[in-house]
């Protein structure tokens, strides 16, 4: 039996891919690793949930136990909804489908959108389970430069323009506004605003990945109001999560939008997996009461700080002349640039030989450009350990540049 | 804004079927419903999940709130090919891949091996979860008829030769050989020889869902060993469950199948919602131990057992002469046909009024066809309720016969 010949155009030639590769060099034990978007696991509210769970296990397990609504828990998207209305944005139960992680919204997004050949827009760099969710839709995926300040507006125009000029609409852009995964930059206010207006002008919808803004380390919540908060005609599908917030062992994630697209996704889910388990909706349910929840986040966001700065602080102190990287107001990652014409690619053995890794840039890019960069999070390590590893990392490229 | 031309093909035209407003008719509050396929709540193992995860939260919380593996649990694998070599069949970790439920591996199915118009072969009737899950990719849903005994090898055979005379190789077969949802029926032993002979000689895939097997209710463990014990040649891909023999909110399943089969479907499920939850993984772990879960399948059967035997002899008591039904020998569910000519669509407003539910046969037909057929379940009622629910319909149904 030849398989390949078996599988789906979207499954065909999947196997051996250079990311994947790497990646898999990455998981050696005992590296100091900045390579994944783990939360810090000293972090999770162990003790609380297990409070709150077993209560509910021994009271209303035959509810917890039992198949529940495709849509979600009732409760728990009463939680989601004072949530959003904390950042601005006013919607009814009708606009929330629970969901397995904010991954599960992209594959819904993907499934409900988009058809093979279809044009959807991504940052460049993206993160890379958006570009993966969509490709098994077989959609086209047109990258759009980013700049300090997000998205490049006058880039994302001409992209459209040119999109137009071949009689092409993309269905949706996708965008992670707060402290993107992987470049740690945040979308200006104005930005937001005028993404938006573009967006009315060409008509298509934003998709908008809003995993982290709750993690801000500086300013407030009124700086990471989402782009769903300015929309006024629908035309925001907003994605969220409990993964850096609670933790992402749960799966919990939620998409909001307009109730004929939410009514859609429900549909799709039920078809994919039934239900989001009653369970664990209820151990967050039980996690959000008492302001808990607001408390704990509080916490992190100390946690987080000190992570950031401890590498920022090593990045000053150890990396060569002419290496650049982004000073995130939040979230987990550092973006790093490498001067133009070094290989992040190669430089990654170098890197693990002095065990630390990272993951290189050409993996969030749609079109695999960006050789000279990579992605560092400060999430995972204590502050001693990021130290020593930003230390190792830049005398491998010190010792690359050479 | 026209939500309508934004959806892909697959979304488009979904939301007004007649089969999710008869759903939603169903669900009525204060009624017998012989409609659903929720196990009895009463028998969920909340007490002892309790216990195991109250533990498991305390001393792994750091672990267990994390992500986990894509592919799934070490230990919850290690269950399953526990389980799966007690029904015969022989495989390795690297076979298994954990899922959502069963349905997720449907939904895996189509993705990894269906692209639009690609024929699939499905029983008629069969699980309404298939043949969702299967048109999300678009694919052409060919029913061939069952027995007493299941499949219709020689329609089977007869719709082969018919693709062939076209030019078209069917991707795979969907089964399910257990205690059929929607008909109660048991492919015999002999029938899944020779589908694996057919599958061979004509070289599709099958598709086997086993989520009810555990649930046999006369016989032995021997009478449903799976089609994928026979398979020498990596052509069966097994799903099982366990939504039936632990509980349904816990949204765990799991796929079996070659490696480079499993492969795919673990880079999919990755894009799909990272992992399954580690948590809700080790609860079921821990309820492996010790042979806890055997002793609690023993004693769903006992349960099933009493109501099915209570829903077949109401059957025998109240049903007008010319109404015909299954005796499943395990599962969930039984299967009605009316006398020819009569709708059960048109009969479920008079049942009702009369407030018993069940499913059109409709709902489980690839074309659509099985209107004088209908599903009742037996899993979620009471013996006494089971009786007064069959004698209701037993009416409705002599009152449409006058």
């Amino acid at each position: 039996m030849n398989p390949e010949q078996r599988f789906s155009e979207r499954a065909k030639g999947r196997e051996g891919s250079e990311i994947r590769r790497l990646f898999k060099m990455s998981m050696k034990p005992g590296i100091i690793s900045f390579a994944g978007g783990m939360p810090d696991p000293g972090s999770f509210p162990s003790k609380k949930a297990a409070e709150v769970r077993e209560a509910g296990l021994r009271e209303r397990g035959e509810i917890l136990l039992q198949y529940g609504a495709a849509r979600g828990d009732d409760r728990l998207i009463e939680v989601v909804l004072e949530r959003m209305q904390q950042k601005g944005v006013e919607a009814g139960p009708r606009n929330v489908l629970i969901t397995s992680g904010a991954q599960q919204g992209l594959d819904l997004c993907g499934k409900i959108f988009s058809d093979p050949g279809d044009v959807l827009l991504v940052e460049s760099p993206t993160f890379i389970g958006a570009l993966g969710a969509f490709r098994n839709y077989r959609a086209e995926l047109a990258g759009v430069p980013m700049e300090a300040d997000g998205i490049h507006l006058e880039r994302l125009k001409g992209s459209l323009e040119a999109l137009r000029d071949r009689g092409i609409a993309p269905k949706f852009l996708y965008t992670m506004p707060n402290f993107q995964n992987p470049s740690g930059i945040t979308m200006s206010r104005e930005k937001r605003r005028r993404l938006l207006e573009i967006a009315e002008a060409y008509d298509f919808l934003i998709v908008e990945d809003d995993a982290y803004s709750d993690l801000w380390l500086e300013g407030s919540a009124e700086d990471v109001r989402p782009i769903k908060a300015l929309d006024t005609n629908g035309r925001v599908i907003y994605l969220g999560s409990f993964s850096k917030i609670v933790s992402p062992g749960i799966r919990l994630g939620w998409a909001l939008g307009r109730e004929d697209f939410i009514d859609r996704f429900e549909m799709a889910k039920q078809m994919m997996d039934v239900c989001p388990s009653p369970l664990i909706q209820a151990m967050v349910v039980g996690l959000s009461e008492d302001g808990f929840l607001e408390r704990h986040i509080a916490e992190l966001r100390g946690i987080y700080r000190s992570r950031r700065d401890a590498m920022l602080t090593a990045l000053m102190r150890y990396m060569p002349d002419g290496v650049f990287w982004t000073k995130p107001k939040g979230g987990f990652y550092i973006w790093v640039t490498l001067p133009e014409g070094m290989d992040a690619v190669a430089l990654l053995p170098k890197a693990l030989e002095k065990n630390v890794a990272y993951v290189i840039g050409m993996a969030f890019h749609a079109d695999k450009s960006g050789r000279n960069t990579f992605r560092i999070s400060f999430c995972h390590e204590t502050e001693e350990i990021i130290e020593e590893g930003i230390r190792r990392l830049g005398e491998a490229i010190a010792e690359a540049i050479r």
